[in-house]
């Protein structure tokens, strides 16, 4: 007979190495602080609730569980609905990602889940992945979960400096390394609000050419732009790219809805088909209502109706945070002026601390900001932080903005 | 400026170790085959979609939409929404796995999620796993491209046999590898419809206890059984699990609908806080609009009323099957007698090849079957194989074993 034993067992020996380099994300430590009621929140990432056709999806649904509820809520192709599939085609060929077929496309459960998948697929324990500093704290734990080595390349205001670039990998391969991924997030960076140039888009193909790496191009917020003459300026790395260096990820989440988990990848064949295996394995599909839903948002023109409007939505609240800058903010403290996306960066006088500034933000003004140094991978930016313009409405970013540059002015005294 | 070279790159430099061990699994390939219109299929192991209440599902989806709809579309808690995970503690209650708390409890993307994030937090490449001989494919891949070394153990008609696991155990620990994981499926087992009996889980806990080593049960046919007077011999190793060496994994899959993609883990806190870090930088989160419909369908009770009506169907439909088995097969054929979920097992004599057969199968009579040795991690199983009776009507079922009974008695001749 079994025997009670009633002890609390301690399953560290059970955890495996990718477990053991596992960590708690800092942000969303802080994130439970900065949600509290009554406070400004420059923090939130995530795309405004209120760009969300809640009515028309609702209008989407009925209809596939009128039309085909039965397939609808079955299990599907691992690699995604295929009607789905076949609409990101004609998306992938308005961005010029000409030579793009169904069979170089798989539907992940969010972007997020491309990134871990991608990883797995390529990177073994001591593997390097280059990453702008800063870069997105989701392809950071992804990467590092899988043990690899994580190299941080500066960025100036067109993109990743490319000589820095070359130099980081010539020493990673001197250093007997495998130097294998760049990730980069071109159009609108999380969390820096840069856009690489269309000139460093190529340098990079010829770069990752030159030493045989491959580019991870991950591009969440292109279409979320302020201009529309922009447009040319932000074709995908993958447009240029003729030789299958460049793996692209994007998703629905900025322009429909993040809760219904939708990304997407496109890269060569033979990566799709092991892609294929890496995700029967892991979810054996994503959900498959999820999917007919973005599909039918695509096809009956909703998400292409309502782009216009999602990005004049974030490009006032930007213009608002940004003129609230130049109005508040005391002369050492720099920010910069993204052309789209949801977030910019500020980077406040190499003295200051921005974790610690951060909790007098919240204690005495109730504003919230997240702090730089977790978008580092290498441990920089204490004096750096990011401010997303996408949740607060234009009153409160006004107001926000002029409360946080009173207490850095304390600061910079 | 870049150059185009039009080549097409190799991209087996690149790929890690995990990716390198994967493979695709045979039985998807032949399930193309068997796919094909005209053929009797008692191959395709999803349930039934007659099964999954369309209707109710899409009042439930309206009325969300209309009082949520805002949230419901936004990104969620990594470990699930609140509303289900509360759900899900009153489940496990009732199923006498008394101790459990919200905090032990994660949503995972299907039940399949749930045994890769386990996976990835307990697997070094070569620690061990126990199966059961025969065993579900989905956990077999899973550990298998995380470099597990898989160690197969017989299954009496009672389950899993601790003579030869003890004696395999006690080999493996000798070898210098860690031994950690036994994966059972205790509840009308895939493939072989067998269930384990009250005393083997006990002593299961015995031995993982002896042994220190934690148990994976995977559980999503619990409910289906077809006698409720059985409910009883059903419960969960983990009810009895005093000390902590029981990760519980089970799914709304087979008992609302494998398209909402929601399973779900009840593990030791200190298991849970990681697999919320690994979660995290898999998918963020799972479809929260596929998580509301399921906590919305158990607030309505239209899973509970549901219940008896899934088990019934699929009593039935086995009935047909063992009493056509029992009518038209030859002597030297034996098979299981499951007393719930969707498969039984059918042992063919010992030099007889059931992947040479199925071609006869599919070829002279049109009926398909899965072949057996995919589900042995120990590369044996070939004259056996797996019958589903969940998708094929009555007349269908008669048929279609009379055809299949027909090309056996061919070969055992």
């Amino acid at each position: 007979m079994y025997t009670c034993k009633f002890t609390v067992m301690n399953y560290q020996r059970f955890f495996s190495g990718d477990a053991q380099v596992m960590q708690y994300s800092a942000i969303r430590r802080m994130a439970r602080i900065s949600s509290q009621p009554g406070i400004i929140s420059f923090s939130a990432g995530a795309p405004n609730a209120d760009t969300f056709p809640a009515e028309e999806i609702k209008e989407t649904v009925s209809s596939i569980l009128d039309s085909e509820g039965k397939t609808a809520l079955q299990y599907g192709l691992t690699l995604g609905f295929g009607g789905l599939v076949d609409a990101i085609v004609d998306f992938c060929r308005k961005k010029k990602i000409s030579s793009v077929t169904s069979e170089q496309i798989a539907i992940t459960s969010g972007s997020q889940q491309a990134l871990d998948l991608v990883g797995r697929l390529l990177i073994d324990p001591g593997d390097v992945v280059f990453f702008e500093l800063p870069s997105y704290i989701g392809a950071i734990s992804a990467f590092r979960n899988l043990q690899a080595t994580l190299l941080g390349v500066r960025q100036g205001t067109d993109g990743i400096e490319i000589d820095e670039l070359i130099s980081k990998i010539e020493q990673s391969k001197r250093s007997g390394r495998h130097a294998k991924l760049i990730y980069v997030i071109p159009n609108f960076q999380n969390p820096s609000g840069i856009t690489l140039s269309v000139k460093k888009r190529q340098q990079l193909l010829e770069v990752a050419d030159k030493y045989d790496l491959l580019i991870i191009e991950d591009d969440p917020y292109g279409e979320v732009y302020f201009d529309p003459s922009l447009e040319n300026e932000l074709l995908p790395i993958k447009s240029f790219d003729r030789e299958g260096r460049v793996l692209y990820i994007s998703t629905f989440s900025k322009i429909l809805a993040p809760g219904l988990r939708t990304g997407w990848i496109v890269a060569p064949m033979q990566i799709i088909e092991k892609l294929d295996m890496a995700k029967q394995a892991t979810d054996l599909c994503g959900s498959m209502l999820d999917q007919r839903i973005v599909a039918g948002c695509l096809r009956r023109g909703i998400i292409q109706k309502h782009l216009p409007r999602i990005r004049e939505f974030y490009r006032s609240k930007c213009q608002v945070m940004l003129d609230s800058l130049k109005s508040f903010m005391p002369s050492e403290i720099h920010w910069t002026r993204p052309t789209g996306g949801l977030f910019l960066w500020v980077t406040l006088p190499e003295t200051l601390n921005s974790e610690e500034i951060l909790y007098s933000c919240l204690e005495q003004e109730k504003v919230a900001y997240v702090i730089g140094c977790p978008f580092h991978v290498n441990g920089e930016g204490a004096n750096t932080l990011r401010l997303a313009f996408c949740k607060e409405n234009e009153d409160n970013i006004r107001v926000g903005i002029e409360k946080l540059a009173k207490v850095f002015r304390s600061y910079c005294k």
